[in-house]
């Protein structure tokens, strides 16, 4: 018997996709740089198979199988990872989970509501909103991602300053472990009772088990929404404003600061010339919301920033999930990515501009710029855009890796986190011992050893070879 | 050489102490039931020996020569847990973390402290309060207990329901794993890089690392106080109005809402005949206090709560470190405890009902009563206080176990989570399973096995027997 007939006997036919052109479409996530490959003549191979389980047991037959014959497992959501975190190679089985897709249930007394892992984000938040509640969580791939991605990755949404990040929003994790045991972690509203184990699967990118299905902590809707908008001169100024409304207890919904590039590029009938915008959305009671804007009105004037229309903030509500897709720049000879990193806010302004300075030395950058998307009370975030035309498709990875390269020794080296929410992947794999020491990454190891001893489960992403 | 003079050899005599007066004092924690065994003359046994680390590397040296030679070793802080974490069998060596106590920064810019694992928690808050900053942590304890304890046991403070739990506190931790390795996990102010492994150490109660060091994310201390207190007729009125105030959006720094027995002793010049008390803190800018403030009011009269005098409230601030000693009570042949659990908002008036009259069952109870003090958008936690007198001390330890199993399969049996912040150690773990479920008992020993394949680790507490 082939891997993919005792695959079949065991699953059921239906849930086993080895028909090689519906395997091309599961070849990869958004990463750039393999639909670079694929343009430039080096396609990422299409894995051995795909299995689409219904429930967590499939989960558990199929790792069984992987494991007893050694074979690679790479779990796929809807694809919309950016770090190359699914590359199938040919010889593994790929598993698709966008067939476990139901909602399980919506409690609103508790404000809690469950999924299967492939259940797409936008989906789920509509049937929830359908209730007068939402998840509060809105990654810009939300149409296109799915919540066991969420937690897969560690995702952060728009909203995340006031309403958390993925982490802050998990009531329970299912997954299925490399050992095909089936665990459902987290129970109570908050515990002592061990370490929390939900965060070995939040983050783990498929590397030590399958996340099947997700209990989401809500929120009801808002009673009001206010908008904020201020220009900023220089980014010290804006990130000092940001320190300020967080430091002095505030945490608008929203809060982001765009360089004076993106600015002009993103709000032309708003931004000033060589200025930059700040963006706040506030969210909650009425009182509170009004408040929160008194506040930060108070804050960003008595520092000197002058408002703007909210009608910056309008157009991106209405914008905010529209990204130029990178496939079109790279038909142009254009290489576009994004990199987000953080920092404290001693370090933030010094990551700014070293990144932004070493992108443009990099040959044929055509943009170097940043925004500030994710605030707290330690510091925020920076979400780097740089694109490069290097003349010459033989430069193009070069040119990208570079580009990387700037934005991460930049941050690493002024003591910030070199991934703020898209993950590791493959595109940070090499960078990670910044964030984690050599301690940390033989701790994570230990655990990736323990957990899956076989090396079965997506090999080759988040943990750096030894 | 005896394992004491090796231990003196690698660390200098004036590190290991094995004077038997003064091994007497770090036999246990607060632990009742090990109190008890003490004065019925089962007396706990003093450790072999206990070591001083000055630092990490200390530390690691005493792991080295306890893994060479298989001898456990137990991490105390400053012995304030309350659930037999700590008890030193006559072979193991104690780790006596109390000279590790080093302020190690103070970082105003980016509202960071970083302290040895053994500072005293107040001493740590009056640190910060000194620079008009707080840590906003206050546990009970708080004057007994060590910024690395808080870590181990995944600590609560009274003002958690606005400010978080410890975990939402914690900047970075740096810890010793059982192979000495010395890491620092957090580097960012938040990041998607691989699972946060500092949640591997919190809760882990010493047996799967020491924790040497912390650095937490601190506030600016508040421009604002007001406080709110009302009569509540019968407990399910009092988890309603909870219920709405969280769920709208509101997070008042404490809700405590008492029982009418505990009303009434906790209160008696403020408390009414048969009903319980609602007591709330609100802290923060003050037009977010006086917001806050108005809804609570809005929301607890709507739902015909009488308003209750703020004195209440002020009693409850003045004297909310102050506790009772059980060893008075001991020496009264009365045995008394307290036992948090939690959960949602569904099941928390049947946890509450079911664990007083199981409670009420036990042979010789005295006093059964709850009260919450900790609230969440999904459910809330309760807090049990128990007396048992059965008159006979050779029924004292039965009548104690039967009262938590009360508790514990009250709170199991509809849903809840056993333990909400004082933690598992010995008290609980057979109760472990509840929240953990088979296969999450199965990861946590995974991961006992792979970071502390010698079980020298803090043997007996957390993990119950396979």
């Amino acid at each position: 018997m082939t891997f993919v007939s005792k695959l079949e006997a065991a699953l059921g036919k239906a849930q086993v996709v080895s028909d090689p052109s519906a395997l091309q479409d599961r070849r990869h996530d958004y990463w750039v740089l393999s639909h670079f490959d694929d343009i430039d003549g080096r396609p990422a191979p299409a894995p051995l198979c795909a299995v689409r389980p219904r429930h967590a047991e499939d989960v558990a037959a199929t790792l069984r199988l992987c494991a007893q014959e050694g074979i690679g497992l790479v779990p796929f959501g809807l694809g919309s990872g950016v770090c190359g975190g699914v590359l199938a190679a040919s010889e593994r089985v790929l598993l698709d989970m966008s067939a476990m897709n139901a909602l399980r249930f919506i409690d609103e007394k508790n404000l809690l509501a469950g999924f299967d892992a492939g259940h797409n984000g936008l989906a789920a938040e509509d049937k929830v909103a359908a209730r007068g509640l939402t998840i509060g969580h809105w990654p810009q791939s939300i149409a296109l991602s799915s919540v066991g991605g969420w937690i897969a990755t560690r995702a952060s949404g728009q909203l995340s300053t006031g309403y958390g990040n993925i982490e802050d929003l998990v009531h329970s994790v299912e997954a299925v472990l490399p050992d095909a045991s089936v665990v459902t972690l987290g129970r109570a509203p908050r515990a002592a009772a061990g370490p929390d184990l939900r965060h070995i699967l939040m983050g783990s990118e498929g590397t030590l088990g399958v996340v099947t299905g997700v209990t989401l902590s809500l929120r009801r809707q808002p009673e009001a929404r206010a908008l904020s908008a201020y220009h900023v001169r220089a980014v010290e100024e804006g990130f000092e404003a940001q320190r300020e409304i967080l430091q002095s207890g505030w945490a608008p919904v929203v809060l982001r600061q765009y360089d004076a590039v993106e600015a002009k590029r993103g709000f032309p009938d708003h931004a000033r010339e060589n200025k930059g915008l700040l963006l706040a959305v506030h969210e909650g009671p009425r009182t509170r919301v009004d408040a929160e804007q008194a506040a930060v009105a108070q804050i960003c004037e008595g520092a000197g920033l002058a408002a703007a229309l909210v009608a910056a903030v309008e157009r991106w509500l209405e914008r905010r999930n529209h990204v130029p897709h990178w496939k079109d720049y790279l038909a142009q000879g254009v290489m576009l990515d994004t990199v987000e990193v953080s920092a404290s806010w001693s370090a933030i302004a010094r990551v700014y501009h070293e990144a932004v300075r070493r992108l443009q030395e990099v040959p044929g950058c055509v943009n170097a710029s940043a925004h500030s998307s994710h605030a707290y009370r330690s510091g925020i975030n920076l979400y780097f855009t740089f694109a490069v035309a290097p003349g010459d498709k033989t430069k193009m990875r070069g040119a990208y890796e570079a580009s990387w390269r700037a934005i991460m020794e930049a941050t690493a080296e002024a003591g910030g986190g070199i991934a703020h929410h898209h993950g590791i992947g493959r595109v940070r794999r090499a960078y990670l011992h910044h964030d984690l020491g050599s301690g940390g990454l033989a701790l994570l190891r230990t655990l990736k050893r323990a957990l899956d001893p076989k090396g079965i489960m997506n090999p080759g992403v988040l943990i750096p070879d030894a």
